[in-house]
């Protein structure tokens, strides 16, 4: 049995662009089960989509299937793709969305802009060409309708995924979301800011684990030490959050307004000297 | 088998409101699948409300019920109603939000106000009056809860429409959503600002089809011949968008922060001269 | 058979939080309902999550899982916790978000801030400590996910309420909604400022009905008399709204707009002298 149907979409809630795809879902595939994972990635921009995805997919059955739709070049001539991997088939446009994913299951960590072979992956890949299974008028500005939801619906009745298209040999990576390591520091990033205004980096706890009593550089402050929640002490924290990376924080309030941090920000984890 | 139950409102999803329709309606029929089609209709939009209506309804199976509740008189004289057509049965205020899906079922195009007979149409309606299938304490203030959330969900358990309510005569039209048409030249408008600052106009691709290389005059702005997709070319852009009408798009940008523009502005599409 | 599982949290819908708590229900129980019941709840504010699900909890099947996240101490000592009530089961932390749903079992109305056993209330509580039915591994920052979202799916399986921890002696109260009574008058605050500018108080319907011919003082304005609905008069109107409260709204426009109306603001209602 499929699992559910997840998308994320830069579409927003305003216009009916989802609500859309869900109606070719469900028109397809009555029995569908659909959740949405994110629709508010900023618009076109594929890096945060790409985190947002990669941060997300693994709480949900192997068995789901995921359409991202972030894609700034549709009806271009960028590829649109179906990918299979242990853990979960992923369906969208070849522009770097699905980059992060793709390194969890054997790509490389390059930086941006890069493509590399599936060969020797845990991943099976598909160009999606086969109209057959596309809304049978194809427009050339909405293929989250036309053509991902439609595939979503038929790969969750069961069509294999040789059906849809030719073997993809190769996929666009996106951002690796890798430090950069210095003697005796590590710089990283602001990658993502949440709701709460907490700031979250890509400095993995990996990282973290090599550097004894951490002194966090963020916007000239200076954090002593990791904190375990929001709540342990007043002011500014830096722990470990729930996605397993350096989060700044604030109690109570919003660390990025305090900052006015911005992505891509740089937050630097020293020893004390 | 009734297919999903399709919300559109003008009650956003900060407050509760949508969550509580869905509580009704599952309460009655815990197996009814659900979904949003849009909740950001500007408040009390009643033109904005039947143009997405319009523009995605036919998307969903034809078994759909959809629920559109944009209802500025709610509580006092409107009508609340239930529409069957070949497409898709329609539960609301009668109000003009479904003016336009009723144009497509056999309705005259005129402009707002108008109230026009069902008969010799594709529609058959009634007035909700039988208070069996309301909540049984009514408010004056939510019938999007109180009457037309139930009246979908017994509708979607199979009660035949005749059961809620007396014939209805006629149906208040909303806007034609048509552009003006003069001597060498079609005066569109703008009638929806998508998430991407996409400008869709009430220029339909029939209309564009009769106008030889057409140049787009918009905000002082003159867009020479139409583009396919938005990343054809570099700055502005004119196109027939995925509704299948003229939008104003700019490449990696939003046209409408670039030009100004906002609901009813003005789109001229004139042959070269 | 589990009635639908209904979230409600403060984590708003830009981040992918509320829809990795869907994943880990379905991977869990994929044949679960999920409804929204509000994330846009304002951060950490336990008062107004609180009022949002005591309003409308009702709504649902009795058979309902609620899964209420507006947490600020999540890590911290705080309790995790799941109530059994006669209209529905809630899980969350115990910060007072359930104090006004206690209120409606049995608790006492008391001022925020208080604790008080469940002796002799409808309500069956148990402390979550079973980490058998949580994440098998626990982040301290998100509960939502790692705590909540598996005991929601693992009730919804069937898993009987004393297998997920001891039972829970007393609950934490939040504020209690109630208005002040002085000779002559009622002395009400705004609790809710809806999407439609409609300001919502914790004047009850059952206080009104104690006043004749009810003059509503609010901003500096005198209100005489109440409406039945917002399409009644033209200008700025008192009624008693959805949630059987005393509601301030203007016709066709916003009343916290026009007043400058704020969360506590008093709305004062008085017998004509």
């Amino acid at each position: 049995v499929a699992g559910p149907i997840v998308l994320l979409t830069d579409f927003g809630l305003a216009d009916t662009y989802v609500g859309t795809m869900k109606g070719v879902i469900l028109r397809l595939n009555p029995n569908a089960t659909l959740v949405d994972l994110c629709h508010d990635v900023a618009p076109q921009d594929v890096a945060a989509g790409a985190y947002l995805l990669a941060s997300s997919y693994r709480y949900f059955a192997p068995t789901a299937i995921f359409v991202a739709v972030v894609d700034p070049g549709v009806g271009s001539e960028r590829r649109a793709i179906a990918l299979e991997t242990p853990h979960g088939t992923f369906v969208g446009p070849d522009n770097g969305l699905f980059g992060l994913v793709g390194q969890d299951f054997g790509l490389p960590a390059l930086g941006a802009g890069g493509v590399m072979p599936l060969t020797g992956t845990d991943i099976l890949g598909v160009t999606l060409e086969n109209a057959r299974y596309f809304l049978p008028r194809t427009s050339a500005t909405f293929h989250g309708r036309d053509i991902f939801a439609p595939v979503a619906a038929h790969l969750s009745l069961g069509i294999p995924l040789s059906a849809f298209g030719p073997p993809l040999p190769d996929l666009v990576l996106g951002p690796a979301l890798r430090p950069e390591r210095r003697p005796g520091e590590i710089v990283g990033h602001v990658i993502h800011v949440d709701r709460f205004g907490n700031a979250i980096t890509d400095v993995g706890a990996a990282d973290l684990a090599q550097v004894s009593a951490p002194i966090v550089e963020v916007a000239g402050q200076h954090i002593v030490g990791l904190s375990h929640h929001y709540a342990e002490r007043a002011g500014l924290l830096a722990l470990i959050g729930s996605d397993n990376r350096l989060e700044i924080a604030l109690n109570r309030g919003s660390a990025a307004s305090a900052l006015g941090l911005r992505l891509g920000d740089r937050v630097i984890v020293r020893e004390p000297s």
